[in-house]
């Protein structure tokens, strides 16, 4: 190159630069999180962002550390008045009935097929297990994702009418989207089935499905027609809730997180494990305390309950988000 | 802005872009892969990672989807004489040897110590599973990640004297290199443990933790101080070996790479699973067949046994290197 084309690529080069980053200059506080009120816990959210990234500081994290992990049922989306899941496979025991008829006649089957939910209850844990496995597994893992797929897409919430995929927190996802903007890389770790979630947490979330750890049933390779395939068995393979979390934290990922957002006591350890790392860490739990725009349960639920992250996230320094006081808006405009 | 000042800018980013296309271009078959020799092998991996990336063409990819899986233990380095995390386990015994005095009369300790393997392996898989949970087990993951860390950094090979991580195949990094930079996400799923490679592949290979599948043991949240950790146990949690490799690459990742890399029969099922997929697939075996340079063997190998992948990878349209003739070099110069 001669010296003078050079330098007027440089010049471009510079003024290139110069415009790129007027246009896409780190957000500052005004714009992002739109949906969260201003108050302590959105400050909380933006302080720890911006100390993690302001680089030369003393709380700066480089970006292959910046992992922040989310809870899905009750901190992405609702979990009211049944975990989702539980509907998928209620829904798949009606669909799969027809080739059952003795299921008319046995519990848990016969209370699903009435729509009884208490008798469905009164199953108890062994009838739970008799459902998951019935509408769960037998199938190939590419099977499973399909049946998923194509029952989020059509399904409705038995109380709002809404697809199940509307029912999700606006103020998380813009939440999601702050930490990748900030170079985070976000993980979904839920006491979910992890195949449940896969099929869809991309669209819906943008997490892919390497960046989704869950709960699974045992796999085995197995040759249909001379091709191998993965089925799905009805023994339980891993929990991952409690102290399940940081275990399939540390399986899948192999760091300790810096941040953890979660709503319920199955998220206590999972952020009592993130927060209690060197370094600055950051914890937050959604309170469902907006009974007229979503749920308001904590203490005394049955789902999504919440007391230790009540009684002792304060003094760890958790953020604990009011949902009536802290978010605009819950889910996002249709 | 004015019109001209517009027209200015958009000259200036046609010009940028221009610029950057002739400097960042993508690499030509020249260029990629310099310690491959000219021939089929070679040619294979270039004409379908450029089928897979040409946009428009019938066997074009999406980047996410672009998933490639390669075998650690003689595929990225060698496995001879003995799986290296057998010589670090060998040693870590003698490490811990002080604290033992009884190991001085117990098989297997008592071999290990006197630096007999022949009496290792008369102890069989028992004696192996006492060496591995003494070794490997009892500590916290944080614990055990820097035991890991001092000894790869540390130790030398006992026949050639290189540190292990010198012992990586050149022709490997290069096509790690040559598959990153055309989107390719890329994971080790390895026999060996999950958390004996995670301290080090980022720095040898450029693959981070999350991007390691291995075998592992199982672990368990506990307090100390006051302070969650997590500790190894004695119990095996799962063999990411044959049939567990496609099972653990589901697990981890969610989704079937389109091309698979490994040397032994212990990688048939994770290429016969990645290449039955639909579409572009590609499948590669690491032939050890250079004696002078490396080591030659392959169907009856105690170690590396290969066999079903020389009788049925070729029907299978599977790429099988020979080190000998298809590499030019086999470790980085030092």
């Amino acid at each position: 190159m001669l010296e003078s084309t050079r330098n007027l690529f440089a010049k471009q080069i510079a003024v290139f630069f110069t415009a790129i980053f007027c246009f896409a200059a780190p957000a500052v506080a005004q714009d992002v999180l739109p949906s969260w009120n201003d108050g302590d816990a959105r400050s909380s959210i933006v302080d720890f962002v911006t100390a993690v990234t302001t680089e030369g500081g003393p709380n700066y994290v480089a970006p292959a550390d910046r992992v922040a992990t989310f809870d899905n049922d009750g901190t992405l989306w609702s979990e009211q008045p049944y975990y989702f899941q539980l509907a998928f496979a209620l829904d798949r025991i009606k669909a799969l009935a027809p080739d059952h008829p003795e299921w008319q006649d046995t519990e848990p089957f016969k209370s699903v097929l009435a729509g009884d939910l208490k008798g469905v209850a009164a199953s108890g844990k062994k009838g739970l297990a008799q459902i998951i496995a019935a509408s769960h597994t037998g199938m190939t893992t590419d099977e499973f994702a399909q049946i998923v797929s194509d029952w989020i897409s059509s399904a409705t919430h038995p109380q709002t009418g809404k697809p199940y995929t509307e029912m999700i927190y606006q103020p998380m996802l813009e939440l999601l989207d702050y930490l990748r903007a900030n170079d985070f890389e976000v993980y979904i770790v839920s006491g979910g089935g992890i195949e449940f979630m896969r099929p869809w947490t991309e669209e819906v979330y943008g997490i892919p499905p390497e960046n989704v750890v869950g709960s699974s049933v045992r796999t085995k390779l197995q040759m249909r027609n001379g091709t191998p395939v993965i089925v799905r068995l009805p023994e339980l393979n891993f929990v991952d809730d409690k102290e399940g979390k940081p275990i399939g934290i540390n399986q899948h990922i192999g760091k300790r997180p810096i941040a953890a957002f979660g709503n319920s006591d199955g998220d206590f350890e999972m952020l009592d494990w993130t927060t209690s790392g060197d370094g600055p860490r950051f914890g937050l739990i959604v309170h469902h305390d907006d009974a007229e725009r979503e749920y308001a349960y904590d203490r005394d639920s049955h789902i999504g309950q919440l007391k230790k992250g009540l009684d002792l996230g304060p003094q760890r320094g958790w953020t604990i988000v009011s949902m009536k006081d802290d978010w605009k808006q819950i889910y996002p405009d249709q």
